[in-house]
């Protein structure tokens, strides 16, 4: 019997190690399965026994490895002797586990937890006598993987050619999506079932200053859902993208498989890469509930923690900035008239001054008055610099210079003026997409900053990249967004990107590149409009790697209030746009409107001044992509929390539960609702402002109107 | 009568104006015309009567103007509307003329002489209402033009497609020349006839780190000769290269035409343009004497003066370099036996030596010592800094910092020691054509070079261009290598660029660009092979633009001296060796031999030692591409002459007439000369050295072994 039972353990034992292995998540509700099928890796994941990813293929195709003197070779596109997703041999496999604790520098939480079980799977081709790792950590919200490549004999420098990692769906599902582009993110979110997606790529997005669409691609992160009594939850997404290109998703609608796609440069190169080396991981977020993929942490979770020695320099920050009467028109960046400069030989003194120009010293101190009366951090402050007359679309590389102010822009003078109201200003660096210009005069930008105490930039990444070829998701940007953020680190100044790619969580590794836009922001309300369900959508994508700069809290929603007839408008509700402040997380929070509209609804305002922008909890206490979101956050070292709750094109109810708060506490609470009569086409600013004191044993029913919302501060009332 | 003459009068001077305009030569011997054929513009060329060029076309091919919002449009190929290359008609022509002479800061003379006509045409394209200028200068040596775009309503930014400028010569010609090639310009030259070339053309190159060879077309600067009686010279150039591509030249092998191809960038685009404009010039110089085409200055006489205030640290230099051993396999730049390092985190000191480590402190030291010993100013040091170990071949962005020596290398010892011996340091700066990277190092680079004072660095782009699909020619490279120059000046330090753009007379504009490599130079005797007739031809193409760091001086030729059986020599005798310092022009010469080469022939290397560097003046007594040259130079500021002769693969005598000397003067002068049982393949180290006194009197006839030369010292005989 004995020797029976030993038999079969040993057989089990090499069959297990032939073929399959199992890794399930800390909760033991995941499994996912890896295996080899004549060579060719794949796995499979269940969520609660459920597939959620039938057998897909992973693995990578390679250009001709560059292991060679003279140059790197990508001309033979069929070779295929060099690619990496054929003829393996498992070699070994390593297991590990990990339940820790870690404190983000900002963030939604005070405590984020990073719990996960691994299994790293070490390949061999035989062939080519080539190793990798395929690394997989599966975590009680879902899955991450990647590709490790080891320094070895024969891999040492390759060219990625593509990354064969897929997603494949047992069945249809509904998906809110933006189209694949190699050069923007600025696109209105679609819903539809995948099997529509190829149907309605076409007409899915319009014109950008910058766009390379990837024909029946969309992006990631991408939003899933399966319906059903106990729906099914997916979001697809990428964590830790340093040195590698930022990737898409490719439709095979009627298969319902997505199919890694990666950003090429302009050689149609996917990734120098030098071994040792680790691709970004992929991640797979699963739950029945959608409130949970809103609290999943995992892409910071996959990050790296800092190596950062100085952080106290990065704070939160709330701002308000010369920027939005540009956007609508009312204002301009440009100081002059003229339309062709040549920066370092133009005189802009002698230039006729166009008369709009914002970031003039007058203007400048009003919005810093008023900024500083109510209580915020920053003041940013756009087209302060030479060279925005030509600054657009002529592909021009010397466009900026960043430490050039126009002549009726004192940067002294204005600075000391905003110190003496405890007042910041925030720099801006538009590249016009001209990176390489960027990088030469980097130093020399940051050095200007330190110099008159700026803490913050915003960088902008309008147009066409320069290295001319490059696109502003391949791999060369992608290092340069990191270069310059780490650069920026050297001066201890906080980085907010705009154009740039979306975060992967890498907030937690470079905690200084605080926010980014990488979505469609509130810009695009004087751009063409965002739709009600925008920002029920942009929580469960853009934001699942990092903070959004969206620029929320514009009051004067219509713009036939400037320009007579403009039939432009911001799609949502005067408290809608109070609730984005809780509902959309970020640590850089900008009051978007000007001075004025705010200083005509003071009431209101009052959210925005007191609202936190780091938090010590967060709670999402409803949620559902595309129709609503209701969150409340509990504010850094205080007692105080913040609820919003926001709604799409449908009015809504939704029974607000105040058991998060404190038992044995009596709070306060300043309740900002949309007026029954307020509609975000037709009575946008209608609202109603109420105080109660609540207990948590309070259960309430908040009213929406059609694209409103409601915003709650609360505050312990003092014994 | 009168009104009739009058009439006449009128009627001439509009017809004029409605085709040919005409522009002479100060001396009368140059005739050029300028004409509009059905509104696309023509200009011919006649020396002495003689047509030199027929009505060649002259326009540019645009790509969309992007004088538009958004994107620069390069995908419009076939639309032509916006091509500057027809319907034109003319505005106004403008003529000026100078005569000046003016100082170069290192020079072949004390004083250039710039004496020329100048005719510019300005031309409207009424269907775009877009206004040129086409400039010609016609000077006595032959013609410079170029295009020049005001900056106008029309006409603010645009990107080219093609520069249409031709030249179609009457008749079939001799021509010295080489590949055309984005990339390299490190090629054999080839004496065919124009007619030829096509045929001669897929055979002319051979393999090169970095190539991309442009099918039927020829590099720049070309040597042409048609024969007769009164042979006709002609060199086909391009002056004050900055901001645009290099141009090679399309050969029309039928018609005896070449036409200009610019090199695109990795998009197709030749150049992106923002008005005012001007290109670089096309140059046309001509003689019927060999000699007064090496004697021309026009290429300088094309570039603007210098802007630059201080020069005074600009001084020539006579260097030796840790450089040969490497070069032909005795030693490696790479101290360990690592294939795959990485900057920042690879700690070089835990490698393992690979003990053929040449730039270390012992050997350093004895180089210093050498070069001390035998008066010369600098000494080049090539590995001594981290990143050798993977530095070619795997288009590695980050591939040297140019700050981290290696560990076997002490900077500051090793330049302590050599200024205590009245020594500098070579700084040596290789990209492996990785200039991203370079651009972001520069500042801390050049800082380090002033830390130890470092008088000059000698950069190298081996291998293909990051930003990846550039190229070594195309406008963002010639833009970067400007860049640099610029910013060496800043810290006050000289360049001297290896595959690098060749010259087009910049140095009178950035005087510390000292020297380039851009042609093949004595590396190749070790990578293949300079042909005999090679230190023929160069002076009349490649120098023509400006000095070149040749890096003549090898004793040792017979490389089977270091390897038994090693087949590889250098194809001239020593004493042509020496001839090299005086034929080709260069404020920076290099002793290039290992020290004890020098030590076995200590009084042949005299004359390395005594051989100037900069010139009051110059005269080249004898000269014809392929075959010879002869030329002497006075020592700046001084009565010391030196004169060197070089011969092709055949012995030649040359009358040598010293009628050049002062009259009044007796001189001692130290002949070297091939021994008469010298030859460049068996027997190359046999030479003598015979002094004499001679005045300006003496004719003497020399001989020349095949490949062979001679070289001359004169000094006044001291009263």
């Amino acid at each position: 019997m004995r020797k029976i039972s030993f038999g079969i353990l040993c057989f089990s034992m090499m069959f297990t190690g032939l073929t399959a292995q199992s890794l399930k998540s800390p909760d033991g509700q995941f499994e996912m399965n890896f295996s080899l099928k004549n060579g060719v890796p794949f796995y499979n994941l269940k969520y609660k026994g459920e597939t959620v990813l039938e057998d897909s293929k992973l693995g990578l195709r390679l250009f001709k490895d560059s292991n060679i003197k003279f140059n790197t070779d990508l001309s033979n596109a069929n070779d295929k002797a060099q690619d990496l997703n054929y003829g393996f041999e498992k070699v070994s496999d390593k297991r590990d586990s990990k339940n820790e604790t870690w404190q983000p520098i900002l963030g939604e939480k005070k405590n984020y937890i990073n719990n996960y079980n691994e299994l790293a799977v070490s390949l061999n081709q035989k062939a080519t006598d080539r190793n990798i790792v395929i690394k997989f950590r599966l975590f009680n919200d879902g899955l991450g993987f990647r590709y490790e490549f080891p320094q070895q004999k024969n891999l040492n420098y390759f060219v990625v050619k593509e990354e064969d990692s897929d997603f494949d769906f047992p069945t249809d599902m509904k998906a809110w999506w933006i189209a694949g582009d190699y050069d923007s993110q600025e696109y209105q979110y679609q819903t539809s079932n995948v099997s529509e997606i190829p149907a309605k790529w076409a007409t899915s997005y319009d014109s950008n200053a910058s766009q390379t669409p990837v024909k029946d691609a969309v992006q990631s992160p991408l939003m899933l859902k399966k319906e059903g009594k106990q729906p099914l939850y997916v979001n697809l997404g990428e964590a830790a993208l340093i040195d590698y290109p930022a990737s898409h998703l490719e439709v095979d609608a009627k298969n319902f498989k997505f199919k890694t796609h990666l950003t090429p440069d302009g050689q149609g190169a996917k990734g120098y890469i030098q071994t040792p080396f680790n691709t970004p991981w992929r991640t797979v977020i699963v739950s029945n509930k959608a409130e949970e993929v809103l609290d999943s942490k995992m892409m910071f979770n996959l990050n790296e923690p800092t190596k950062y020695k100085d952080t106290s320099y990065i704070k939160p920050t709330k701002y308000m900035g010369v920027w939005w009467e540009m956007i609508i028109g009312k204002s301009q960046w440009a100081y002059s008239t003229a339309d062709n400069v040549h920066l370092g030989k133009t005189d802009f003194k002698t230039l006729t001054p166009n008369g709009k120009h914002a970031a003039n010293n007058t203007k400048v101190k009003e919005y810093i008055d008023f900024a500083s009366a109510n209580g915020f951090d920053a003041l940013l402050i756009e087209g302060w610099n030479e060279g925005w007359e030509d600054w657009f679309g002529h592909s021009k590389e010397f466009v900026f210079d960043f430490v050039s102010p126009y002549p009726d822009f004192d940067i002294k003078m204005l600075n000391d003026y905003a110190h003496s109201k405890n007042i910041k200003l925030m720099m801006h660096h538009e590249t016009s997409g001209s990176a390489t210009n960027y990088e030469l005069w980097a130093d020399k930008a940051f050095q200007l900053m330190n110099k008159y105490n700026y803490p913050s930039v915003k960088t902008g990444y309008v147009g066409n990249i320069i290295p001319r070829g490059e696109h502003h998701y391949s791999q060369w940007m992608i290092n340069h967004y990191r270069r310059i953020a780490e650069k920026a680190n050297d001066y201890k100044i906080m980085v907010n990107s705009h154009e740039s790619v979306r975060p992967t969580g890498l907030s937690r590794t470079y905690p200084n590149w605080i926010a980014a836009e990488a979505a469609r922001g509130t810009e695009f309300d004087a751009f063409g409009g965002n739709n009600p369900d925008h920002h029920t959508i942009l929580p469960f994508t853009r934001f699942m790697g990092g903070p959004m700069d969206y620029t929320p809290g514009i009051f004067q929603t219509k713009l036939d209030y400037y320009f007579p007839n403009d039939t432009r408008f911001v799609k949502t509700t005067l408290v809608k746009q109070l609730a984005l402040y809780v509902v959309m997380y970020s640590p850089l929070q900008m009051a978007a409107d000007l001075p004025e509209n705010y200083a005509k609804h003071m009431d209101a305002f009052q959210f925005i001044k007191d609202v936190a922008a780091d938090w010590d909890d967060s709670k999402i206490l409803g949620a559902e992509p595309g129709d609503f979101i209701v969150t409340a956050r509990k504010a850094k070292a205080t007692d105080n929390w913040f609820v919003g709750g926001i709604t799409d094109e449908n009015k809504r109810n939704f029974d607000l539960d105040f058991s998060f708060l404190d038992k044995d506490k009596k709070y306060e609470a300043i309740f900002y609702e949309d007026a029954a009569d307020a509609d975000y086409v037709n009575n946008p600013q209608a609202y109603k402002i109420t105080k109660k004191v609540i207990t948590s044993k309070d259960k309430i029913k908040m009213n929406m109107v059609r694209s409103g919302g409601f915003a709650i501060s609360i505050k312990p009332v003092s014994k």
